[in-house]
């Protein structure tokens, strides 16, 4: 496996990172990256929010995945801080190559070094090769996710 | 069903809130109500932060429930802000009389009035009758939702 170098997202990796949200059985539905105004809009919230990491992960020169960390602080479980992790995706042609469970590792780590006591995500029901590979990761399916659209 | 009136919690609040975290079958095992101070540092940095909203709801005078919307923007769904709904608790002897529903259903408002694309929440997979709670209220479970503890 290539070396992978994990960083802060900038404004020009916008495209990129949408490009990836897009190419996605789900995403393709629901995303347009041909409109980038309201990512630069969000992500223009999401660099402003100090509880919020945006990463792209690097090989080679080449941005070939994504993720978002949110940190929560709250009362619940002796008033612990937890991580969450959304919008993971990794480049297709670049799958199954190792990228997901370094970045997936590197945001656990990531979680530790911020003192939280925990690190949370959800995932898509039909996404079940996703949950396989989460529980390798050593996370427990402990929880039923629901959503409402407005 | 008597009035309710829900509004952000106050440092005041936090005992109060911590009683019913703890006064539940998961939270008993989790929390120290008799230990104030890990809550109340939490309850600061929840206070600080501007995507968070802890609030109580009260009713004839009493603290009768209690949760937190977390407010969380991000790329993904055309840059949409969404709100997650986290530690919801009716209090123990005022639950069956619909204070629930009228706090999920103020979250969902707030949410709207704040722009939120959607909604979402996890509930550990034991509580049964909370999933038929959610369901009930418009909630599709389209999620599994994964934890790791640190």
């Amino acid at each position: 496996m290539s070396e992978i170098h994990i960083r802060a997202a900038e404004a020009e990796d916008v495209e990129s990172i949408v490009a990836m949200l897009a190419d996605d059985p789900l995403g393709r539905t629901r995303e347009s990256p041909d409109d980038p105004a309201p990512y630069q809009a969000a992500f223009a919230k999401v660099s402003a929010d100090p509880g919020q990491l945006l990463v792209v992960a690097e090989s080679d020169g080449e941005i070939v995945g994504t993720m978002q960390l949110s940190f929560i602080p709250g009362l619940s479980h002796r008033g612990a801080l937890r991580a969450q992790i959304e919008a993971v995706r990794v480049r297709s042609g670049k799958r199954g190559g190792g990228f997901g469970a370094t970045m997936i590792k590197w945001a656990i780590e990531e979680a530790r070094h911020r003192g939280c006591a925990m690190v949370q995500l959800t995932s898509n029901a039909s996404r079940t090769r996703a949950h396989a590979f989460y529980e390798r990761l050593g996370f427990e399916q402990s929880h039923k996710g629901f959503k409402i659209t407005l």
